[in-house]
C-alpha cells in the first residue's frame, strides 16, 4: 500500500469512530448537527492517527486506543469552531464549506466547540474505563493533553496569535513560541500520548515527543508557505489570507527558500528520532515526516 | 459555628487553592489575567464545597479531594463567561462587575472560558496522580463531570435556553428538563463526584446523587424567584432581567407562591437523602439545603 492509501486507511478507523460517537446521548437535535457538521466533515485526521500510530509502534493494539485518539480529533474540531468566530479570525469558510458559525450563528458554534471540548475529555477518560488500559496511563496521558490544549498550549498560542496580528515587527522567537503553542502542542501531545497509553518507558517517551515537536513545527512552516504558493482549493480557504490578515508567518519573515530549507531541518529531525524503530508503524511515521514536507515544493 | 461562617470557612478552602492554581504555568500574561479575573471574582463556591463535603462525609480528607473540587469552579466560571458574550444572553454585568468580555474584549472572553474549561479536566486528572488518589476512582469521577458539563448536561441545556428564549407558551416540562441540563447536571455531579473520590459504594452514591439533583432543583427555583422579588444588589444583575429576556422560569409559569412551595418540596426530598448520615459534614448539607430555600422567602 502507498503512503496516501495507508493514511487513508488509517484516518478511516478514527472517521468510523468518529460517525458514531455523539450520537444516542441525549444532546439537543441542533446542538448534535453543529458539532457534527465540523466533526464530521473531513480533514487529514492527522492528530488521531499520530496518538494510533504511535501507540501501535510501541505495542498496543490500535482498536485500544481508538477512543483517546478519537478526542484528539474533537479538540482539534473545537479549536477550528472558535478561531473562525467573528471576533477571532472572523473565517466564512473552512474546509471549502461555510464555517459553523455561518452555518449554525455565533451562538451554536460557541456551544458546538465547548460541548466537543467537554466530549474529548469524557472520551479520552472513558477509554480507559471501556477499553481495558490502565487508569494510571489514561490519566496521565489526559493531563499531558489537558496541558497541550490549554492556556499554556494552543488556547494561549490563540491568544498569542490575536495579539500579534497586525503587530509590526514581530520577530522569528516571537512566531516560533507562538507557533509552538497553537499548532505544535497539540502534535507533540498527540505522538506522546500514543506512546503514554502502550506504557512506554521514558526513552520511547522522550523519542515521541522530539518526533511529535519536529514534525509539529514542519507541518507549520509548510502550512505557512501553503498559505503563499498553495492551490486555493486543496486548501479550502483564500490563498493569501494570513498576509490579508496582517499574519506573521515563515515566509514572511525568512523568505520561501529559507522556509523550505527550515521544513526540512524538522523533518530530518522526526527521522532521526525514529532511528531505532522498524516495521510498518515506524515506515508509516517516516512517510508522514516526508510528506509534511513535499506538500511545500 | 453558624451556617455562613461554616460555608465561608469551607469556601476560603477552595479560594486559597484557586488563588495560587493557574499562576506560574507559563499562560500568556493577557490570558491569564482574563481568566483570573472571572476565577477569582468572589462567588459562593457552591459546588467545590459540595464536591469536599461529599467527600469528607464519606470519609476522604478534604485536602485530597481539592484540585478535583476546584476544577468544577473552573468549569462554573467557563459558563458564566461563555453565557455572558453578546452572541449568548449579552450580559454587561456579572457579580456586581463588567463580564468578562465587557472588560477584555469577546475573544480574549472566549478564549478565557476555553482556557479554563481545558484547564479543569487538567486539575482533576492531575489530582489523581498528586494527592495519591486511586486512578480508577478519579477516571471515573472525571468521565461524570464531563458528561454533566458536556452537550447531554449544561452545554445542551445553555442550547435548549437560547432555543426557547422569547418562544411563547414553553412548558413546564420543557422548562425543568433545560434547567435540569442546565444547572442541574453540575450541582448534581459536584455531590455524586465527592461520593466517587471517597470510594463510596452503591447506596452512598445514589444517596449524593438524590441530595445534588432535589438541592439542583430547589436551587434554580429559588434563582428564578429572586430575578423576580430579589434586591440588584445582592444579585450583582439587574431584578427582572429574566422576563426582560423572555426567558421562561417558575414564576412565571407557576406564580410565585407554588414556586415557593415546589422550592421547599425538593429541600425535603435533600434532607430525605441524608437521613442515614450524621455528624459535621451531615449537619451543613442539611442546613445548605435549608439555606438555598429560605433565600427565597
Amino acid at each position: 500500500m502507498g503512503f496516501k492509501a495507508e493514511l487513508a486507511a488509517r484516518a478511516g478507523q478514527v472517521d468510523a469512530f468518529l460517525a458514531g460517537c455523539l450520537k444516542g446521548r441525549g444532546f439537543p437535535a441542533g446542538l448534535l448537527e453543529a458539532m457534527e457538521y465540523s466533526l464530521l466533515a473531513g480533514g487529514k485526521r492527522l492528530r488521531p492517527v499520530l496518538t494510533l500510530t504511535w501507540a501501535g509502534l510501541l505495542g498496543l493494539d490500535r482498536e485500544s486506543a481508538l477512543p483517546f485518539a478519537s478526542g484528539l480529533e474533537l479538540i482539534h474540531t473545537y479549536s477550528l469552531i472558535h478561531d473562525d468566530l467573528p471576533a477571532m479570525d472572523d473565517d466564512d469558510l473552512r474546509r471549502g464549506r461555510p464555517s459553523n458559525h455561518k452555518k449554525f450563528g455565533e451562538a451554536s458554534a460557541i456551544l458546538a466547540g465547548d460541548g466537543l471540548l467537554t466530549e474529548a475529555f469524557g472520551l479520552m477518560c472513558a477509554s480507559g474505563l471501556a477499553r481495558g488500559l490502565p487508569a494510571d496511563r489514561v490519566l496521565r496521558a489526559t493531563s499531558v493533553l489537558a496541558a497541550a490544549a490549554g492556556a499554556g498550549g494552543m488556547v494561549g498560542g490563540q491568544a498569542l496569535d490575536m495579539e500579534y496580528t497586525g503587530r509590526p515587527g514581530l520577530g522569528l522567537d516571537e512566531l516560533r513560541t507562538m507557533q509552538a503553542m497553537k499548532t505544535g502542542a497539540l502534535i507533540t501531545a498527540a505522538c506522546l500520548c500514543g506512546a503514554m497509553l502502550s506504557g512506554a518507558g521514558p526513552e520511547d517517551l522522550s523519542r515521541a515527543e522530539a518526533y511529535g515537536r519536529a514534525v509539529g513545527v514542519a507541518f507549520q512552516i509548510v502550512d505557512d508557505i501553503l498559505d503563499v504558493v498553495g492551490d486555493q482549493k486543496a486548501l479550502g480557504k483564500p490563498v493569501g489570507s494570513d498576509q490579508e490578515k496582517g499574519k506573521s508567518t515563515y515566509p514572511a519573515l525568512v523568505g520561501l527558500e529559507e522556509s523550505r530549507r527550515l521544513a526540512g531541518v524538522h523533518a530530518d529531525r522526526a527521522l532521526s528520532s525514529l532511528a531505532p524503530y522498524s516495521g510498518p508503524d515506524a515506515e508509516f511515521l517516516r512517510d508522514l515526516a516526508r510528506f509534511i514536507v513535499h506538500r511545500a515544493f
